[in-house]
């Protein structure tokens, strides 16, 4: 069987692998050059890059390059003679000669939506199992990564120990509500979040910028008549708006939004962001959702504003769709995690004579995508040995 | 005089206002219910929204309209009778009915964009100021604002007090390099930036998701020759690539890049965001540069990949301009705080018998543009008293 061969292209400008078992891809020099993984390009200690681009000749081309018995690519650059090497799998892994052509709204495959559903199947892991049994903490991880949210049982019931659970992954973001904050009724709230109100399916603190991109919420109290916590999925959501009404998920997704909190002596807080964020190449990345803090839309031509309420107006109708929500009443020793750019979470309304004590914190997704990353790595490696 | 009149449109579906002086905005029914600020709308206490946008009917129309003495608005709705006020200032600090067609790559009012002519001009507070006067923290805060960083002297030179700073206006924000970090020298170091070698402008973490929003550098020790510290408008530099090659510009903006870091054992940070990230309506909010952390680019189509990475280098030649740095070398007891989603910083590389010892820590701009919006406010009604 042939070990492949690389064709150059355009004077060395670009070349076309084709490995042995018929894949091709083009690659330009100046891309494998600058992604070099050698230690003159790369530290082999911590895997930063040592040059800019600046040190590469925009001259650069491909003087030479061969398939190595195991797929392996053997470059060697003109005008600078660098030689490299790139496993095939690495580089396999890394092909951009494709069709990126997605559509507005796509999702990377490691997210699933859903809708209610999941009742029957909502994630849930044990405290003292996440804490010590690195496994159990990488599933409980890749849940939020798939679903974003978690439910978490055997949280201690003493105040702060919902930062204990952040700490296991990541890092408390901490804000004016404090590292963390009581969820309980009070005289003259700050935040309507602290009264016996129901709330409407919302993200937290979308008048931040950067917003919290995890919340977790711990329950050491119970005993009222309702106070059930619901959670949504807004890529869901706006999925659904998107099929029924494409205008009305461009309106959102392409006019900012305001929101605004000034609830308390010292802060002002105010963002500009939309709706449904999408990235340049239109993957769906943030939902931010929130009637309490929406501030006055002033970013919409006026002739576009009776469609974009319109489509708002949609956007909650859907969000209020039964079929649309998960709801479960924490327990003391119960707590669950969102993904804040993603998943709204509701309350209902409670009375009646007992008490309902929450504490929630905020927290940011790098560090749990990161503590998830290395946790497969490790995985993958021990599975391997 | 006359004090102004309303015109009802469209079936009471919108109302055109004149004022007294003339100006004139159309405002539609639904926004106007939907932004009254009566406390059956919003709470007196808190000021958030005490409806859903469920709770207005989508035949809401405009049933009367009239202009007060004072330029405010009194409107009443139907169906549901609801009468509200709007003061004039309010309303006209929100008309939406404007042209709003920007460009790709505004800024607000807000920002100054600047190169090497800052360098006599280099925005300065006093840490005893700043923590003592709230005329002073504010001023040192627009500056941060405006040109995307400050210097502050008189910082004390104990071990975590760039973190005091912080917590003049807002709150640390923990990573996997500690509530803060050491930087000097260091013998196998997980990042580069301990090392002695120069470090080309760049922005901080671009590997994360939220990235820092703010960097605080300070300084403790500071006796080798070299090691100075270099910024330089990120704003800028894409504003310069925008004029010379819009094509450029726009490949940087629509094409997601990728940046990785995985330096320490545990970590493996990854981010897709583009280099210069563009609001949905074309304002320039972010730019993301960092030679050693930038991880191959696999979102860029073929055809385009040699432009990208022409945009790219000339992206790189015009940061490395000397007309668009801003240097100084910080003496201990200084510190240099920068935005981190606009400023990049750089260090020239150092040698010689002494040492450099800096901290470094995170923050966000939530936290301090909250800061700043509220001593504003504080002054403006101080002067108005």
């Amino acid at each position: 069987m042939s070990r492949g061969h690389v064709d150059i292209l355009d004077a060395g400008k670009a070349a076309k692998i084709t490995w042995a078992d018929g894949q091709t891809a083009r690659f330009h020099a100046i891309w494998l050059r600058d992604n070099a993984l050698d230690p003159k390009t790369r530290s082999a200690g911590n895997g930063q890059r040592l040059i800019t681009i600046l040190d590469i000749s925009p001259e650069t081309t491909i003087r030479a390059a061969s398939v190595g018995q195991d797929g392996s690519i053997h470059v060697t650059f003109a005008p600078d003679g660098h030689e490299t090497t790139f496993p095939a799998e690495w580089l396999r892994a890394r092909i951009y000669d494709r069709d990126l052509e997605a559509g507005e709204g796509w999702l990377p495959p490691e997210i699933t939506r859903w809708d209610d559903g999941l009742q029957n199947a909502v994630p849930v892991g044990s405290y003292n199992a996440v804490r010590q049994q690195p496994a159990a903490l990488r599933d409980w991880l890749a849940s939020v990564r798939r679903y974003g949210f978690a439910v978490l049982t055997d949280v201690p019931t003493t105040s702060g120990s919902l930062c204990d659970v952040a700490e296991l992954f990541g890092y408390v973001r901490e804000t004016n509500y404090g590292r963390w904050f009581e969820v309980r009724a009070e005289v003259n709230p700050t935040n309507l979040a602290y009264t016996n109100l129901g709330l409407q399916a919302h993200t937290d603190n979308p008048y931040r910028d950067p917003v919290p991109t995890l919340q977790l919420l711990s329950c050491l109290e119970n005993t009222v008549d309702g106070g059930e916590s619901m959670v949504v999925d807004g890529f869901m959501v706006a999925e659904r708006l998107r099929q029924e009404n494409p205008r009305g998920f461009a309106l959102l997704a392409n006019c900012p939004a305001r929101f605004e909190y000034a609830g308390s002596s010292g802060v002002r807080l105010r963002s500009k962001r939309p709706f449904i964020e999408l990235g340049p190449d239109g993957e769906l990345i943030a939902i931010r959702f929130n009637n309490r803090s929406a501030a006055p839309i002033v970013d919409v031509p006026f002739d576009d504003m009776a469609d974009y309420y319109a489509a708002y107006r949609r956007f909650a109708e859907i969000l209020e769709d039964p079929k649309m929500e998960v709801t479960f009443k924490l327990s003391p020793g119960e707590l669950f995690i969102v993904d804040n750019t993603r998943v709204m979470h509701a309350r209902k309304s409670f009375s009646g004579s007992g008490n309902r004590w929450l504490q929630g914190c905020y927290a940011d997704k790098d560090g749990l995508l990161s503590t998830l990353a290395a946790l497969e790595e490790t995985t993958l490696r021990e599975a391997a040995e």
